[in-house]
């Protein structure tokens, strides 16, 4: 069932417990938007939990700092659940909250989430598939809550929304976007110091696997597709992160030409992990759904459990085929 | 003489033919606020011309669709000044105005500008040195001139305000700056494409020239300073321009847990420019001073005419020195 706004404020009033969830391999987005609506749920009297499937990233813990209990992972995290209200942020796909919270996907009393592609799953969804970040749908609710936007609860909309645009750098942001900051920076949110956090830190892990990756570069198309590999190797070499590859696989797309970017990323498991980016008037999302995959206009991705070269190959056939049909070539 | 922005819009009521300067090595501000403006002005029915000392790159062309007239160097700027009403625009000392228009310097009829540091020298002179951007004010003149605020104006404020923030990211952005990026976008600013061509494009001479940087990169004091050397012959080698230095000499700051980055770029001349940026509580331009340099806390510069390992070594002691005085080691 799909409801409004007031209806979500109603039913949010009626609990008690609550249980706030965000995705696996969490981004600002689905933190900052959960912690946020977590604070403001404690800020109204009521006993708040917090779940993800991930440990938290070192970098996003300062949202956790009113609450570091959230912080602390549950050795079961079903039993923690138990009884509780639980509501999934940025949750597109009950597959999205990871296996550990699995056994959760059908007792989700209330989803709020902005992904266009997504899978209806809990009791009661609230989706805008028009904002840019599930934070600006976090900080609309909190308006109607009556919540007041302490400086810690501007801080976590304020990462929700400028991470999800690339600090307003993408196509997503819009007016209301760029108001929501203002009032955030308004409301006291550091943003100048979580701007440099989140993106203006460089780890040595990421420039050491920025150097390796960037030499296995190939340009198709004269440029205009891009591709970049980062195998298990190179990870290990550099000593590198996850989080080392989130900040660099946007590098292909950015290169002067380039109309689609892609990082080829190989798997702990074997396989590979697609990563595509691509600007106007390709569709990224269009070229993964050939491969099974999804996601956005501008970013999708899709897997492959062949050898490398193949996967190249079979990748940029695909971004030609579009290219042609689309009267690129 | 200091003025009010209501005298400054009777002031300009009052003229016919104007022309709007930008200052010496062109950014976005600078051109985003001087063609917005003129743009305003020719709309009020005046004739308006556009002076800068350098040739305007490539980067910056779509400012000038609605007037590209204006993108055509002068022969002789200082007959095409004449008997006009001249008004420079983010211009906080006339030798920036740069050698071919130093004639102008004592005929400036109106100076708009938002620096801290400035030296006066129009006849007339509107500061607000709290605004992030001189687009900031421009974007608040247009309001009480009655301007149409079309898509072409709009985008050049939105540049304006967008390069000089850093894309919102910087220190300097208020809630103010985010509401008129807001206001830009809604007027018709193609924001999504100046984003792109502004922040998310890299020229293979860049992507090349950081290859070859990244491997310069050295670590003093624990990595709490990092310096990065661009030499000239690496600069051939990549066939990188100087906006692309500007693109990764902000590299060394940004790496996990430096508080100042040095890039010392060996210069045309000989000797070294060298670019310093630091975070808090470090004060660039302090060390700098040092070496009878300057600038703002954040960023700053000095030059040197030794050999590379002399220069080094003696940024290296100053920023130790620094770090001592301060309590940082």
């Amino acid at each position: 069932m799909t409801a409004s706004l007031n209806n979500i404020v109603a039913l949010l009033t009626q609990q008690e417990n609550v249980t706030v969830i965000s995705h696996r391999s969490p981004d600002g987005d689905t933190l900052g938007s959960a912690v946020a609506l977590g604070l403001a749920l404690r800020q109204a009297g009521k006993d708040v939990d917090f779940l993800c499937h991930d440990q938290i990233p070192q970098k996003f813990h300062y949202l956790f700092a009113p609450a570091p209990e959230w912080l602390k992972r549950k050795e079961d995290p079903i039993a923690a659940a138990k009884g509780r209200f639980l509501i999934a942020v940025d949750v597109a796909d009950p597959k999205l909250m990871g296996d550990s919270l699995q056994a959760l996907s059908d007792q989700i009393d209330l989803c709020i989430d902005h992904h266009k592609m997504s899978v209806e799953f809990a009791k009661v969804t609230y989706r805008e598939a028009d904002s840019a970040a599930t934070g600006e749908i976090i900080y609309t609710l909190l308006c109607q809550m009556g919540t007041t936007i302490t400086p810690e609860i501007a801080g976590c909309i304020y990462t929700a929304v400028s991470t999800d645009t690339g600090c307003f750098k993408y196509v997503n942001t819009t007016p209301r976007t760029l108001r929501i900051a203002a009032d955030m920076v308004e409301s006291g949110a550091p943003a100048s110091d979580i701007n440099r956090w989140m993106f203006d830190t460089i780890t040595r892990g990421r420039l050491e696997l920025q150097k390796l990756a960037l030499e296995t570069l190939e340009y198709p198309y004269d440029g205009r597709c891009v591709t970049m590999v980062i195998s298990r190797e190179m990870m290990k070499q550099a000593g590198a992160s996850g989080e080392d590859v989130e900040g660099i696989n946007g590098i292909p797309r950015q290169i002067d030409g380039a109309l689609v970017g892609i990082t080829i990323r190989e798997k702990k498991s074997g396989g590979y992990k697609i990563s595509m980016r691509s600007q106007p008037p390709v569709d990224s999302s269009a070229i993964c759904a050939v491969f099974g995959g999804g996601g956005h206009v501008g970013a999708a991705g899709c897997t492959f459990d062949e050898p490398l070269e193949c996967v190249k190959e079979k990748l940029v056939k695909a971004v030609g085929d579009y290219f042609t049909a689309h009267g690129i070539l």
